[in-house]
């Protein structure tokens, strides 16, 4: 057992989704495209009496965490340092479960391997109702097309063989709970159909397109996010909406062209990584 | 098109495997476990009226490169600079097949995804006969098991969570078209056994120690390696060799204790990346 652990877990920001619910967490999960980002979340675990979360230094509940904590059955103080807001489309929850995974096999000495770590992460954070996707491409990596959903073993990802930067703004949050706790049917009609789209053609240019087309179908955009992607495409850019948030992203220098003030990072290449030991 | 596109693949050790030969090259492969390395390939890809292929500056013949080039239909000049030695165990031909097929995809905007340009390096490798799990080793990076053998769709990879520093040493090359292409039932058992010890309990101290009965088992090592392994574990390390080289490789600090002057790396996160446009 080793003193603490760390690990590193991309920010992930979802293009466009279906949602396939199922009661066992790890078939449940969605299809879609997103891209993983080089900002993230880092998550430092030290065994501990009594199990606490922090995230940038504030207790905070968090039910995917409590839940990976209680699936390794070990008892830890759980420190998150996000590069990311949480709530606004990044997969900050996710990036917390999957670091928590990761790093507690290595203090714990669970015994673990990564798709069964992968597979505790992704259960937590669907039966907290808080993301359904994200686990999974965190987990990969790069730029993430989810073909079949839910955990290794049942999920199959592929990936838009493409590393652009990536620049972001955030006006606000998105209930994630709330959107895919209701009626999912035209969102997933939506999200299929932009699926079988990017599949024909596995490029930046046509996952900026199709999750743009996703964003007004399924009835998600905001007038602040409409206004930002409009502005980006005035300037000869390209730019979509993050699911779930009120967070626009953009390729290249999108957004800075269009004469906003975005955070810049790139596409992730590894996905979530213990540090060297 | 772009001018030309440049992607990094890792080096690849193989501690122990089983051989899985099939019509289609697609289904072929090994299962096994490795370690993917921080040293690796840096191919460079760019459009040429005649195919040609660099290795370190000097022009080389190397079928999977070619099939790679032929199956994405296109001509160019590559250019391969490798960290690592070919025909030692490090996966070098199929670091060169699996970067020249991302790399060309970007040049030539063949529009492929990442699982079908792995699938493509994969084929190609298999029916040269120069490796038959490396690609998707390379293409995941970490300490890939290889539970279900082929190209994605086919095959299923799991890992060991675990990003230890790595030492080698190479004392000369070995023929994997030799062993591979011979009769593989003694170390297919081998493999085998390992693999289900390995999934009891996926961590690097069980990994280097299968690896260690399998070259045994397999009758693979020779006297070069055995001394070198036992140096190793005489210094309080451990040790175990690449499969298929006359190559040492050990974690943390094993082989410099033992009074060796190895080559230092680390466990590379990612997996085959394009560098960032």
């Amino acid at each position: 057992m080793s003193d603490d652990a760390t690990a590193f877990v991309p920010g992930h920001i979802t293009g466009f989704f279906s949602a396939h619910p199922d009661d066992d967490p790890a078939v449940a999960g969605s299809r879609g495209a997103g891209v993983t980002l080089s900002h993230g979340v880092t998550v430092t675990v030290e065994p501990a009496s009594e199990s606490t979360v922090t995230l940038d230094g504030e207790a905070v509940e968090m039910e995917p965490v409590a839940s990976v904590l209680q699936s390794l059955g070990v008892t830890a103080a759980v420190e998150a340092e996000s590069e990311l807001p949480l709530g606004a489309g990044f997969g900050v929850s996710g990036a917390m479960a999957l670091g928590t995974a990761l790093a507690s096999n290595a203090v714990f000495s669970c015994g673990r391997s990564e798709n069964e770590l992968v597979t505790v992460a992704h259960e937590a954070e669907v039966r907290a109702g808080t993301g359904l996707g994200d686990v999974v491409a965190q987990a990969r990596g790069g730029m993430p097309i989810r073909i079949d959903p839910g955990a290794p073993r049942h999920g199959y990802i592929d990936g838009i063989p493409a590393r652009p930067r990536i620049e972001y703004v955030t006006f606000g949050g998105l209930s994630t709970a709330d959107i895919i706790g209701g009626d999912t049917s035209t969102l997933t009609t939506a999200g299929e159909a932009a699926l079988d789209a990017l599949a024909e053609e596995p490029t930046v240019d046509r996952f900026l397109a199709e999750s743009r087309q996703f964003a007004r179908d399924a009835d998600l955009l905001t007038d602040r996010v409409e206004t930002a992607i409009a502005d980006v495409r005035d300037a000869g850019g390209d730019a979509a909406m993050a699911m779930l948030g009120e967070t626009v992203f953009a390729v290249g220098t999108g957004l800075s062209d269009a004469g906003y003030d975005p955070e810049r990072c790139f596409v992730h290449p590894a996905g979530s990584t213990l540090d060297t030991a």
